[in-house]
């Protein structure tokens, strides 16, 4: 059985990036509790400013969550400090511009400068993808703990496009190769026509975040050009954060 | 007495943008709970994500807290719609481009773009201000409803500067100024030396955001350029806000 607390937390847990608005039964069946729990439980979370109910009558995610999550470090704490880096590296390039930090075994876009007329990418700030086939996630496997590691290599590898590397034995040699060199490329691992070249982000010793450009193209040649620009800007990242 | 739900909302609501960091013992005298308890409740929040602890043993917001917020429509889902605009108006002025809401009686800003060499403000993502001296404030409380206008307008006015406006009767009339207008300047009432111009985004037939532009200046003329360039972006992200 599930504590109070469980309960609510599991309230917050029923929004996603594909399920941002829920009806209260919606909120119900998602926690697995009668309707008037649901009801005290959302009216608990909505006074507080968790929670917000729109013209519709939906619950989504309320301005008072936001403003904590402002606070996370690893959030926008991370995003203030790299930001000025950002700017500057999408202003010479006008190509989309990432941060995105390691959360278990998955890469969290933490932000994404997108220039009209770039290259599609699949990521959105707050979204979730998996760390092998992304540039910005081969620099935080290569630097993950060796149990994340051998988790990532013993599961199957998924395919995205025909270039995705889905041999272990072959992804092993890619995050030796990424840790050699200081940088990753991604050549059409997630789509057919992007290529990313990503750099580490260092705090106290450890890979906090990574960075990359992704630009539309079809051999990692393209993204040559860029490799310097990526490592000055996650190394002035890595410069400015405290400790 | 609070309820176990209470309590745990309290633990988040120990956190803030001047104690990003705390303590167990800091957090059970901000709740007011015994050492256990807040171990408890800390450990139920850590295992969720909502918290994280950092090397020195302290708490921090978590990423989960993060990745929550990022779903808030009047946060990261606003300001997704509104950073092509944002952007735009920052490339061709290289000043300073906030976004904020209305919560209550204060500004919330969601985003900010702030170049280097530009003019100092006081504001930072997530941040709170007081509606009245900012230019987006000016515009969200030209539009709220009229029991939050009486409210503010109830109240003694905060002097910022010799510029701000104190007098309620001179800031009823600049309200209306502002309704008529579809804009909104604040001559150095937050600082000395900066000048804002906001206008309003519009979704549904509400005011739902404002954007301005903040440059530096000892004159309500400064900004008089940048009025076109507001006004159209902060309609650019009317049309685009779904609904």
């Amino acid at each position: 059985m599930r504590t109070a607390n469980g309960k609510l937390l599991a309230v917050l847990d029923a929004f996603g990036r594909d399920r941002p608005v829920l009806t209260l039964s919606e909120l119900a069946r998602a926690v697995g509790v009668p309707l008037s729990t649901a009801h005290r439980l959302v009216a608990e979370l909505t006074a507080w400013g968790g929670l917000e109910r729109d013209a519709d009558g939906g619950y989504r995610v309320g301005l008072r969550l936001w403003e904590l999550g402002a606070l996370a470090p690893r959030g926008l704490g991370l995003r203030e400090v790299a930001l000025p880096f950002m700017e500057d590296l999408y202003e010479v390039t006008h190509e989309n511009v990432q941060l995105a930090v390691r959360d278990g075994v998955e890469v969290v876009f933490v932000e994404r400068f997108a220039a009209r007329g770039a290259v599609t990418v699949l990521t959105r700030v707050g979204g979730r993808f998996a760390l092998p086939p992304t540039g910005v996630g081969l620099v935080l496997l290569a630097h993950a703990p060796v149990e994340v590691q051998e988790e990532v290599l013993g599961a199957p590898l998924q395919r995205h496009t025909r270039h995705t590397v889905v041999d272990p034995a072959r992804l092993r040699r890619v995050l030796a190769e990424v840790r050699r060199a200081g940088h990753a490329v991604s050549d059409r691992q997630v789509t057919d026509d992007a290529v990313s070249v990503a750099a580490p982000v260092w705090e106290r010793g450890q890979v906090v975040a990574a960075l990359s450009i992704v630009v539309r193209g079809e051999s990692a040649a393209v993204v040559r050009p860029f490799v310097p620009g990526v490592m000055a800007a996650a190394r002035g990242i890595s410069r400015s954060l405290p400790g």
